[in-house]
């Protein structure tokens, strides 16, 4: 349902250059009506939701002053982009965001020229900057583009936007970074910088103060002002910089120019001009209101913003949160039946684990609900550290809490710990350090899409010399490899997906068990064919199973549980007493689950039946539900079941009825 | 040769504790006797000398003052803790530093009690130090050690440090960092941070100065200093700020005491001493000159710093550099008849492709020489960057600049680019750009030891969609194949390993041809086995195939020139032929290209033979000169041609000649 008038001046803005003709009233009026359009839609079909409604007076001004796509504006992670989408010509297709064969949930190069950059990761869009604007005088170009970085204040604590605004302020790369302030990522901000983001957020009327002040200073009553004077210019700029907020930026041979109203478009345009004048590394230091126009999101306090970083679907009606009917009984009593999300089940159980084991700590990068750890942070605070947006640093400080005999447990997204491979690499595993990486959203994660699949960690773990890696098949298991990681030593890797588990009972507290390392299980037993699943690769093994035996086959399904080391004589006895041997994993093939079945066999010397890996593809996977795309890459018990089929009696003249 | 006199006070400091009852002034000297035994015995041995040589003060005052191993120092890469060995019951020891079996070349935990963190890759020191500190903590130890990092400017660009600046900041974390400022990596730092170090730096007075000003300021006459009383707390906190040099760090909620004269024991004492009690994020700033002590690094500016980062064996004779007698006509000849360093070839290379194509560019993450990109520094500076230590961003950039129609070459170390893989995964592969990385010190390196070997890459490339995956088997090969990089498009890996060419004639500029992407090379024909290396895999294969020749079995050798596509025909071909495949790589064997050779012709249906995969051992390599490093781990022509053998004849009754 939509309030939109008929004559929205936005109806009209069908790319970036129809803002160019538009008073700054107009201008005004055109973001608030984004912020509508957005409300209206993202409220019925779900997606990001408070970041974009803080981000329209800013997408306007930028559009509104620059010639995109010559001039190029780089958007930081890409959450905070839909009104940039809906102004550069997707503005009818953003109730497609997300969905398969929709609307990207990031930018993303293939869908517009107007995105930039592709990014769904933090903190890159400063480099790039570089990247672009350093290409653009190598080509020669005198007419070059204008290039606008604009990042969160949340993603500024990334390493690697610090490094770009060092090689800049090096280079003297003329580009613009929008800083784009509202004190949170997700969750609200940690750390030193946000603390300096604070003092300077809360006196919004610096910059402004900023501007007279050597004058007023030399004006000064009682010989002062003529004694500033005469101490000279260093004095000056002394007295200028306690003004300035922007001495972490001046000290890196940046400008900086701030603090703007966010949500000012005359103010904006204003600053934004300057700063594209300029000719050198500018900030634009900009408070905006996370959840800006939306009461429930700006008047609820850090947990209001919180709550609407993201909007459900269907959670808003009429620019305001849906009143849910009370549910009927047994509605209630199917929710509560319905499995927990793994992720609820891993917070849970690594408040268990503080408890029994006062050494055990939860670490995450500026996921806290993401990765269940709220729950620690409620239950256990002096157990659990944020880092802010900073995987590496994740782990460094993991590695130097296990040198004092801590049990560290690093919560970080299968996708984001790759920030950390070398941290990995070179300061857990080289050193023996006892480090666990808990990674959620291990596989195809859905909506979020290519950016955010968690479809390389087997491969780019299995590598590693001294680290355990392990995966649960269901709930249950997450909760008893947990425990085997913090009692087993040594780094550890602990892979689970995205959702609900599989509905299992969990176990209560007292019967959770180490499982023995390297030991699988064997499930089911058949004969002919062998299924070996490796954490959510199981299900779909059983599934499999499932079908194959309605059409006559009793195969064997086994879950390794650990992908290395591997059970060596679990598979050696599946691939001794099977013709067929199918690996079944929620990741990309290369060098993964199977390849690492098929190099244990091959190493001991066992006579290797024909193996049948059943994984994700080598290329990179789209956005949608997980269902959709587990059919779409295959990876579903039919297509197992089939490809068993195909497998054993191709050419034999035999067929299995149609599962 | 050394000049040790007979009364060394070095001699009775047996650990760090035995430096506790001297004077200053016998501190100063223990200080000099460090840098005179590290000139006489690393001139003799070759080693790490430059940085070295400037922290022989810096490391006297910290083991003076602390209590380790009970307190912690952190060395940051650690190159640069020899005086902390010295000092820590290693000073006899010295002279087997980097040798097989001798002294491990940076920080080893297994080594002794006192080397706290290990760590060969920079920007480390301070994320440990604020885990081990929280850790004392957790641990509710009242009598908790003190916890100090010693960093150099060079390693503060790298954006981990960053981050844990960041959180010690926020969580007032008490911990001291000795920031070491020579304003030298391995060559001369590059970006706004150094040229903020260099402003401070440069004025050395700055410390001292600011301690009085305050108050000087107030008795100012003229009425001045009433007028700054009645300005109140908030103008006079500028005004210290602009005498402070540290607003950079105190933004960020740390204290910052400096600059200290480096070489002053007793300045830095006091300096120390009030930056243990202070009970917060304290930095000591201090300066130090790269070298100190010796004077052709002393004073032959920036050049003789980075000539003397490391001195060659048999550089020093009696503290000078060794004079080497003019070599003889023959000897002339010799050295010119060796084959090219594969990092010169690269260097050269590189300079001709920037020649043939203007869009070529050159990246290194402040490893200009090591790369060989100084060559192209020198030819073509407008298409050379160095980012400074910062791989992350290196990438970035290269992505940005690829946006832009250029094609840009990332020079990075195989093991150094483990920093930048989530950005080859996101920022590179997913977006499908055209950025070529080029890995030089793949596979192991020698006397650097396991922080340097470069035996992940294969793997944790080989598992990312739309990359290409090359290795040449001999220097004239690396030309052809970085011709194919700059001409194929998308992104492309280069690996190439340490030390010299084999020794075969180089193509000039205009014989230079890409190579099929894709397809091999057969380089002997034979039967029975077929023996396919990848890289320096190739030469290893050669070698086998001689020495079974000897023995009478003429044996099919190939290069497979690309990991990543495969040559499935010609695999095909090869396993169709022969009763046994060995795949001959030098990287670890857990998803590596023997597993890729399985994958492909099991992922094709083709009947695969035996396959015996060659490669490195799935635990981390000690250091040590290559040869015996190969030798340790089974990677030479004489262990492959017996596993080739024993393969073959095992149970069979015939053997071959001992080959």
């Amino acid at each position: 349902m939509t309030l939109t008038p008929p004559d929205r001046l936005l109806d009209r803005i069908d790319r970036p250059q129809d803002l160019h003709g538009l008073s700054e009233e107009e201008l005004q009026q055109v973001a608030q009506e984004v912020r509508e359009h957005i409300i209206d839609t993202v409220g019925e079909i779900g997606g990001h939701f408070g970041a974009n409604l803080g981000m329209c007076e800013v997408t306007v001004a930028l559009h509104s002053l620059l010639d995109s796509p010559k001039d190029k504006i780089l958007w930081d992670v890409g959450h905070q982009a839909y009104p940039h989408k809906i102004l550069t010509g997707r503005r009818d297709e953003l109730s497609t965001i997300r969905q398969y064969e929709g609307l990207a949930p990031f930018c993303s190069i293939g869908e517009s020229e107007h995105d930039i950059m592709g990014a769904g990761h933090a903190s890159t869009s400063i480099g790039y900057a570089v990247g672009i604007k350093e290409g653009m005088r190598l080509a020669g170009d005198t007419d070059a583009g204008r290039v606008v970085a604009v990042i969160g204040d949340g993603a500024m604590t990334g390493g690697v936007a610090f490094e770009a605004i060092h090689q800049a302020g090096g280079l003297g790369t003329p580009i613009v970074v929008v800083l784009n302030d509202n004190g949170m990522s997700i969750a609200p901000n940690v750390g030193a910088l946000s603390r300096y983001f604070n003092r300077v957020r809360l006196n919004p009327k610096l910059w402004h103060a900023r501007e007279g002040v050597e004058e007023k200073l030399t004006t000064l009553p009682g010989g002062i002002g003529a004694a500033f004077d005469r101490l000279g210019p260093q004095l000056k700029e002394s007295i200028k910089s306690f003004w300035a907020p922007g001495l972490f930026w001046e000290e890196l041979d940046w400008a900086y120019m701030g603090v703007i109203d966010g949500h000012d478009v005359r103010a904006l345009r204003l600053a934004l001009r300057a700063a594209l004048e300029a000719g050198r590394p500018v900030v634009v230091h900009t408070a905006t209101v996370k959840g800006k126009g939306f009461t429930p999101a700006e008047d609820g306090g850090l947990e209001g913003m919180e709550k609407w970083h993201a909007a459900k679907p269907k959670s808003i009606t009429n620019r305001a949160p849906t009143v849910v009917a009370k549910p009927t009984p047994e509605k209630v009593a199917a929710a509560a039946a319905a499995p927990p999300q793994y992720t609820q089940v891993f917070g849970d159980a690594l408040v268990d684990e503080v408890r029994r084991d006062r050494r055990v700590v939860g670490i995450t990068a500026a996921m806290n609900s993401g990765t269940g750890l709220n729950i620690l942070q409620k239950a256990e605070p002096e157990h659990y550290f944020d880092v802010g947006i900073a995987e590496q640093q994740a782990v460094l400080f993991a590695a130097g809490l296990a040198l004092e005999g801590a049990k560290p447990v690093c919560a970080i997204y299968s996708t984001f710990l790759q920030r950390a491979f070398d941290q990995i690499v070179h300061d857990v595993c080289l050193q023996e350090l006892d480090v666990t990486f808990a990674m959620d959203r291990a596989g195809l994660v859905g909506d979020d899409g290519p950016t955010h699949h968690g479809v390389f960690d087997i491969a780019y773990l299995r590598c590693l010399p001294n680290i355990t890696l392990a995966a649960p098949r269901d709930e249950a298991q997450l909760k008893h490899l947990l425990r085997t990681a913090l009692t087993q030593g040594g780094p550890f890797g602990l892979r689970y997906p995205r959702g609900e588990g599989v509905g299992v009972a969990l176990p209560s507290v007292g019967d959770v068990r180490a499982i023995p390392v390297g030991r699988g299980e064997v499930l089911r037993e058949g004969t002919r064919v062998a299924l070996v699943g490796y954490g959510s690769g199981v299900g779909k093994a059983l599934e499999a199973a499932d079908l194959l035996a309605e059409g006559g086959l009793e195969v064997t399904v086994c879950d390794a549980r650990f992908a290395k080391p591997l059970d060596l004589e679990l598979m050696t006895t599946l691939a001794t007493e099977h013709e067929l041997l199918v690996t079944v994993e929620e990741g990309v093939l290369a060098g993964g689950f199977g390849s690492a079945v098929w190099e244990a066999l091959n190493d001991a010397g066992v006579a290797v039946p024909r193996i049948l890996r059943v994984g994700l593809p080598d290329r990179y996977v789209t956005h949608g539900k997980p269902a959709l795309l587990h059919a779409e890459v295959g990876f579903t018990g039919r297509d197992i079941a089939r490809r068993v089929e195909a497998a054993l009696f191709a050419g034999r003249g035999e067929v299995l009825s149609e599962a």
